[in-house]
């Protein structure tokens, strides 16, 4: 499994990603799932990845040699819109899922993996899209500017809360961080280090982080969310119970 | 899907089960998940159901037959420590299964039922017990003292913290409620009213009550939850990022 994430804010977009991998319990590893491309200076994209590893990387490495010996019409270097690129993405990754399914079938593995594309082509809007296996995609909405893929459901809740509260950046990296904490700790096959990217709209250039798993704010968060835990249960109004 | 969870805390029991029952998305209902059952004067139970609601009822029909007709060597009338108890709910509910399996398997429906049996007998101690679809059972972890059945993942993470921060009984309501609603948010085949159940050793008397969508709790929770959360991110430790 795998958690990967990615906020569109006002102040541009974030995107987190947990590193580990494994092929059962007793073969973990650790691959980068978050990946910078800058294929021109007008434009810009992170891809995050979730599913089979080897699919991933071999769509990652179609997806450069696309960029020097152009297979596709569309490539990274010259989409013109978002929508486009994720299309492109979303063709490759069936194109090597196609390739290698029957094989993985007969040992009933899945060859599929779902992708995060995100950032800014030109003078389009930074955006981040959702692709899915079968080569479709879907845009984080409105309401709930965030989009999830992997083991979605422990970390939900804190990203809802991050964007009704209406974090900016700099708090959106901390909501997100423990969103990822508190999957890591229900999921063993989600863990640290996690790659952090920002992009910020017009820059073309997106600041990249990787927190290890004894990083101060890890080892901070647990007790200062706690403590805050106990502070909003005093608020929040008693429940009563009238006697029978 | 369903949400029902059970604490064990210093001063007791803490039960919270939602009301919503689906067959597909258009056939919506409320039907009670949580069941309180008092045998005996030095005995009391709370019964929680996820799974097939056809097969919940029947096993809940078959407890309360056997409780007047005893149809088995051990009933919860009998039973004399909460692990029989937990045994015999567990081989009730295979039978029922066994008897509905094929016709169900046959439509491609699932006739497992999953619960959590909590309360106390005699002298013993008040415990809660998960029961598998196979009628076997675990107890709550010392280090995690809370069993969850049905869609458990969202609510989790909120848990953990309450139980970290050792709460008391009445602020441990607070954190399970706040569990649910953020379950119920993000999975609609988990809905209010919400049953909760108390329950202090030695009683003999579960507390109950019914908390309807409404109530005063739910809407003030979120923007209480919101504030805390943007005052616990205030005070976490910043994550920066060098210059390049």
């Amino acid at each position: 499994m795998t958690y990967c994430l990615a906020m569109r804010l006002k102040e541009g977009l974030l995107f987190l990603a947990d590193t580990r991998t494994n092929a059962g319990l007793d073969n973990v590893s650790t691959f980068r799932k978050l990946h910078v491309l800058t294929p021109g200076p007008d434009r810009v994209f992170v891809l995050e990845s979730a599913g089979n590893l080897a699919t991933t990387q071999e769509v990652l490495d179609r997806i450069s040699r696309d960029l020097t010996t152009p297979n596709e019409s569309v490539t990274l270097a010259s989409a013109e819109h978002l929508f486009e690129a994720a299309l492109y993405v979303g063709r490759v990754s069936r194109a090597v899922v196609e390739e290698h399914k029957q094989a993985l079938g007969e040992i009933g593995a899945d060859a599929t993996c779902s992708f995060i594309l995100g950032g800014q082509i030109g003078d389009g809007a930074a955006d981040v899209l959702q692709i899915y296996p079968e080569g479709n995609y879907i845009r984080a909405s409105d309401d709930l500017p965030f989009l999830q893929i992997g083991e979605s459901k422990y970390g939900k809740f804190l990203l809802e809360l991050g964007v009704a509260a209406h974090v900016s950046m700099d708090e959106a990296v901390k909501v997100a961080l423990t969103s990822m904490m508190s999957t890591a700790r229900a999921n063993l096959s989600v863990g640290p280090p996690y790659d952090l990217a920002l992009y910020r709209p017009g820059s073309f250039r997106v600041e990249e982080k990787r927190i290890d798993g004894g990083a101060e704010f890890l080892s901070a968060a647990l007790e200062i969310w706690e403590r805050y835990l106990l502070s909003a249960i005093r608020e929040l109004p008693p429940v009563t119970f009238e006697s029978p």
